[in-house]
């Protein structure tokens, strides 16, 4: 099994009902079903158009607890958009890693490890949706189509979404092992 | 995304505290964590051997919920020991699916759909373990070996782990797709 390490670059949470949008905290007591208070915390959460095999709304396991983003990955989307910077928060991220450019490609299973034992397990990419697009829009309100180019400029960047294997503090600052599930099957 | 059928040949539960092996029922109610009263029943387990990344008996959450076995793998599972048969109950399976000869090789993140909507999330391979077969060495205590050949015949048969994404009732003898995960990623 391969290992990387990278940093916890920011630490962010959803906590105002009114947007997907995070905002940056300093560390967070982690949960499982995630960080406590956030938008997507739960054990459970109501199915959405990514699950079209569930009629819309059915209480269904939350795979989506925690969001994942790279800096790295974030500085290619800016630069495709040809805009100075994408914020982590406009992605409604919770975690920005640095020094791991290849985070989106990580296989499902594999682990993100904490200095004190918190381990998050990663359930699949992130996948792609517009509302991000439109909150970068108006960031910069003088460039124009932001909103549909992003699409095409976070393909495969978007990052991944994590359930919460084993809960406790994280911090901003703190330096992570990534364990890369290798057990895969050849099957598709 | 590829989809498949099959059919419930066999349910089962652990609900026995003094052994692994499973006993036959026709139905189940599903809730999240697994089937209730079932020795792998909960949204929380103790770490053990196949999580080396946490101290031993860490709570963390659980993803061996419910194991399914394919019957045709059961099958060469048998005819490579050189024995009549191989049975569920003896790898402590709780579902034995029929009509699906390559179940062990779905991709994590595959489901398992059930008529009512009950939904179980594939979380990867179960990984070989070498007490099913002291199990079986009993059931046929004439042939020798088979306690140690097991873990070889049983490569890549033992079927899967899941997880219960939707719950509610399912039965013996339910039809069931199978949708495969093909979004995956390229790294390993």
């Amino acid at each position: 099994m391969k290992t990387v390490e990278a940093t916890v670059s920011a630490l962010l949470i959803a906590d105002d009902p009114k947007t997907f949008a995070t905002r940056r905290i300093s560390e967070a007591d982690l949960a499982f079903g995630g960080i406590p208070g956030d938008r997507h915390f739960g054990i459970t959460c109501p199915s959405d158009s990514r699950q079209p095999m569930y009629a819309r709304g059915t209480e269904i396991l939350n795979r989506r607890q925690i969001t994942i983003l790279s800096e790295e990955e974030c500085c290619k989307i800016a630069a495709e958009l040809g805009i100075e910077v994408v914020l982590p928060e406009w992605l409604g991220a919770n975690i920005l890693l640095k020094g791991f450019p290849e985070l989106t490609k990580i296989t499902m299973g594999s682990r993100i490890l904490f200095p004190n034992g918190v381990g998050l397990y990663c359930m699949g990419e992130n996948q792609p949706c517009t509302l991000p697009g439109e909150v970068i829009q108006k960031q910069y309100d003088d460039v124009p189509h932001l909103a549909k180019e992003f699409v095409r400029a976070a393909f495969k960047r978007r990052g991944i979404v994590c359930a919460v294997e084993s809960p406790g503090k994280i911090r901003q600052g703190d330096s992570v092992r990534i364990l890369i599930n290798d057990f895969l099957n050849p099957m598709q």
